[in-house]
């Protein structure tokens, strides 16, 4: 009997999940949800049916735990909690600062409900949030940093693309590699922000636009990039197309600690990631915690959980003894 | 109330132990055991107390949790299941192929005792074989490589001073970079044993030995040394006691998973750890897995649990409320 998988959204995420869970085979993957024409999409899986999210509550004894992969600004607010008044769920949301709210909500639905809801899965928060959480907890003495990239952040592309004159653009976070050999060789500098991340944009203009002015604001626009130093190249709309079409990204956590009688010793555990395609591993997460949120559900664990509350054998579908004598 | 530890055995371990927990205000070293004469250990915290092993019995009142710091060869074995009878323990057994077998025992004890007991647990294994577990999970579809290095590799150190003519020796394990960078590049080679590591060799001989022939039986060794290219360097003790009195040690786990609708990206996550003192290291992940046995005790969760059977959050002092503001 598989693990019958439901992904509501069909996006970057969605087609993810879709690809993940095809590598899993202790799950299947049944309906795909969608707010567009159903006809509108082709799933790669044969045997998939794809459905108006409208008709998901008919479905409730057809889907064991269903992957929300909508976005954190508007559609998981309120998607988590109407689902998981029916269903298991396991969603990315991913606004830091409303995720005690997030949490709080789920948990009370999830809670009345007696379904397992795991929130806030992906790499930031995620796999970053519980090798911070655990790293600083085994070195309690000592400073912690956090790197990201290189990568595409869609935020800051999008923010270039409101700029008058803008076609279509894209921003790259980079890590500054002289800031993280310092921070590995146990130096524990004070990074400003300037000396941790540099950002570079890659612009197509409009024909005639004033190059100069969108160059002159994008490195001064607040919040985004003032604070950085930032490059900005104009290309074509075909050069974007070609070398720039992927949504790679990556990043380091990094805990320098300091142990013996007089904290003579640094002691650095560095958690890295280099992903070609940020979208794809995130939905490879998901659709690990949704083995999790099964499983927990089935032995009567309900109510909203995080990543930090999950024991990584959750994630295998091998057993305990198996994971012992392969990992151990 | 703090929790209430014990440590057995007042080696490299037990001494890295007594650092630790100073470091954790939620916890306190309540009594050191030993099977030297208590009156030879002088412990650095003020208050705790020294008392031969023979007396453990008499505590169980006293003591919440035992770490318990002895060798994997001969120790552990016995102590493990003898302590677990009577006390929440933690142990560092990493004899990996003897792991089934001692979990099974200790897991018998611990169940019928009422105990929690935490095996095996370190960085390998432990926090290394968590991570290769974790990633594997989430990238099922790809390669996972371990390096181990640089660092002192106590058991080639001892095989190297039992050669006739030797005073004292250290061996160095190294990574090979060229290997490494292949590996994080997603080039996933098929990797030889002479391929990822070297070995290194600084030793202290005595007048008048024959270097040729102690070098010879270095790099001839079998199962020790043959299947790499090693370095031999002729130290005096001075030079010895001056560069190689410390235990650095550390490594890489690496997994190159493949995602996409024709796996066409690479997903590369990396954990590497870089130990001024291999032991301190270890003895701080002791600790922290002595607050999960407490609690999971508490809550009536007993037998035999691997590292992979923890949640993260058990390791912190912080609630979960606390948890989700720190690191999500």
């Amino acid at each position: 009997m598989k693990i019958r998988i439901g992904i509501v959204g069909y996006g970057n995420l969605g087609r993810g999940s879709e690809y993940a869970i095809s590598q899993n085979p202790d799950m299947e993957l049944s309906y795909i949800f969608t707010r567009r024409d159903p006809s509108s999409i082709s799933p790669i899986s044969p045997g998939v049916k794809v459905v108006s999210v409208d008709e998901a509550l008919k479905l409730v004894d057809e889907i064991d735990v269903m992957l929300l992969c909508g976005g954190s600004a508007t559609d998981l607010p309120e998607q988590t909690p109407y689902f998981a008044k029916y269903f298991n769920v396991v969603d990315s949301f991913d606004t830091h600062a409303n995720i005690p709210e997030h949490y709080q909500k789920v948990d009370a639905v999830a809670k009345s409900s007696g379904k397992t809801a795991i929130i806030s899965i992906g790499w930031d928060p995620g796999l970053f949030s519980m090798n911070r959480m655990i790293a600083e907890a085994i070195l309690p003495n000592g400073s912690s940093y956090t790197f990201w990239g290189k990568g595409v952040s869609q935020g800051h592309s999008d923010a270039v693309r409101r700029i008058e004159g803008v076609l279509d653009a894209r921003q790259y976070t980079i890590p500054i590699e002289s800031a993280l050999e310092a921070v590995r060789s146990g130096l524990t500098p004070e990074l400003e922000t300037r000396e941790k991340h540099k950002r570079e944009c890659f612009v197509v203009a409009k024909d005639g636009a004033d190059l100069a002015e969108i160059e002159r604001q994008i490195v001064t626009m607040p919040n985004y990039f003032d604070e950085y130093d930032t490059t900005v190249h104009f290309i074509s709309a075909e050069e974007l197309a070609a070398n720039h079409a992927g949504l790679p990204h990556g990043g380091f956590v990094i805990r320098d600690g300091k142990t013996g009688n007089n904290d003579e010793n640094s002691q650095i555990i560095e958690y890295a990631l280099k992903l070609d395609s940020n979208p794809e591993f995130t939905s490879s997460i998901l659709t690990v915690y949704a083995r999790a949120a099964y499983r927990l559900n089935t032995e009567g664990v309900i109510g909203c959980k995080t990543i930090l509350d999950i024991p990584p054998s959750y994630l295998s579908p091998d057993s305990a003894t198996e994971l012992i004598g392969k990992y151990l």
